[in-house]
This record gives structure tokens, sequence and C-alpha cells, in this order.
């Protein structure tokens, strides 16, 4: 399977958090942790579930993986070396920072957020060597079908306001 | 009593927060939320004992507050307008990112972090016109008593080590 083949697979897996939070009412974005091929943790957006606008899809899978690599692994403290984080959306400054304090090296995300984004649109906070980590920062993955669901909560969003 | 007065005071509840974490074996630094004058949630740093490196003291007890908020006010998000955080250290990217996420208007800090700092050091997010968010920001209450835990921690942490 070429590279470009397995993003598209784990970004599938993340979509369908997406479509979770869709019908959950909640701002469809989805992730997907991933550890020596295989998912660890999985989780959508739950800010309107959880009443917590800090749910956010990216931390709530990596708040996940963490616990479960700690409980595999002795004197383990949660970091996410090896490990690869898929979102539909590019993460927040929250999120890029919680990437960045979990140590996690890779970054697959679907679109762009040009208005919130943290990982190439309004800050790189992923790759700032000012910090004491950078990650590897894919994009572009299944980014229409992300867009499309996005879309689509918003549009209905709108009409329920009127 | 004065507002300097005022935000030592709760600073002070940040500290032994603070305190807590250091005789816990984690990095010392402590939060508390405050709203319409009273303390509505407090934390330390549990990275260490939650082996989660998402476990900032702003964090859970940004969290914490959105659950109070949320169970007192019917229809409620879990968005903290009027509410102030108090924290001994700088906010760092993932934090000052939690802090626009939940719309919290003020953030009072003691000591600067010029390493990972992102509410003046390294970056200035929660002042940033681009977001839809922006806090009003205070900082070197107590800052001296804050680095001094930190100090203390990390000279320990050295000692350890050799």
């Amino acid at each position: 399977m070429t590279e470009e083949k397995v993003h598209e697979k784990f970004m599938v897996e993340a979509l369908k958090q997406a479509q979770k939070a869709f019908d959950a009412g909640d701002v469809p974005v989805g992730a997907v942790v991933v550890y020596e091929n295989r998912i660890i943790a999985k989780a959508c957006n739950q800010m309107v579930l959880l009443k917590d606008p800090t749910a956010h899809a990216e931390i709530i899978a990596l708040t996940q993986a963490s616990e479960t690599l700690s409980r595999q692994t002795e004197n383990h403290r949660g970091s996410l070396e090896k490990a690869t984080l898929y979102v539909t959306l590019e993460p927040c400054l929250m999120c890029a920072g919680a990437l960045i304090n979990t140590k996690c090296p890779h970054l697959v995300f679907g679109a762009h957020d040009p208005r919130a984004g943290a990982c190439g649109s309004l800050y790189n906070a992923v790759q700032d060597d000012r910090l004491n980590h950078r990650l590897q920062v894919k994009h572009g993955i299944l980014a229409e079908e992300s867009r499309f669901l996005l879309k689509e909560f918003f549009r209905n969003l709108r009409k329920e306001q009127r």
C-alpha cells in the first residue's frame, strides 16, 4: 500500500468520527491516533455533548492514546513518540499545543482552517524551532470530504437560527 | 481591597496548588478560576500523576469551571464569560488555546515562561486580533514565589538525575 493510501485509510476512520459528531449536533471533526500501524484511540468533537469548549476531537484522542500507551509500558509518562494523529480539520492553537506537549511526531490533517488553524494557516506552531518539539505535517488528505461535512453542519445551523 | 490585593489573594490559592504539585513530584504550577469573586475551580499540574502530558493545571481548572457553570445554568455550553484564570506560570500554547476556546475574558499569571510561554513571551496568542476571542492579561503577581518553587523543583530533579 502506498503512503498516500495508508493516510487515506486512517483518514476514513477519522471522517467516521466526524460523522458521529455531526449526528450528535457537534461541529463535525474527528481524529484517530495510530501507533505501529494500528489505531489506539479515536474521538470526535464533544463540545456540545460535554458542554466543554476544550473537548476537541484531538485532545480527547491524544489523552486516550497517552493512557493506552502508559498502561502498556512501565515508567511511561504518556508521551506519544512514534504515533501519528489523523484529524479531519487543521488543529487549533490548543490542539497544536497538545501535540507539542505529548511529543507526537506526526500530524496528518484534512482541510485547512483559515479562521483558527495553528498548523499552517494562522500559525505554524507545530514547526516552531523555538519550542522543544516539532512535528512532520501532511495535509489535504480527504480534505473535500471533511469540508463537505463542515459546510453541511453550518448550513443546517444557520437554517435553525432563522 | 485594592485590585492588586485581590489578585494576590487569589494567586496565593494558585500557589498552594503549585505546592501540591511540587509535593507530588510534578512541575509546580497551580491555577484557580474565579467567578463573581469566588473560586469555582482549582487544580495543580498532574502530568506525572495521570501520566498525561496534557494534564496542565490550567486545562484541568478550566474544564472543572466549565462543568460547574454548566450545572448551574441551563442551556450553558460551558464557556467562561466573566471568569478569571489565575495561574502561577505563563500558559503554554495549549493552555492559551484553551483560554481562547472557553472565552475566558481575564488572565492573571505570575512568572513569565521564556521557553514556552504563549501569553507574551514566545507568542501572545491570547491577544491576537485574528482570533475570535481576546483576553485582558495581568502578569507579575507573586512571580518571585512562583519562580522559587519552580527553581527548587528543577534543582532537586537535577540532583536525582546525577
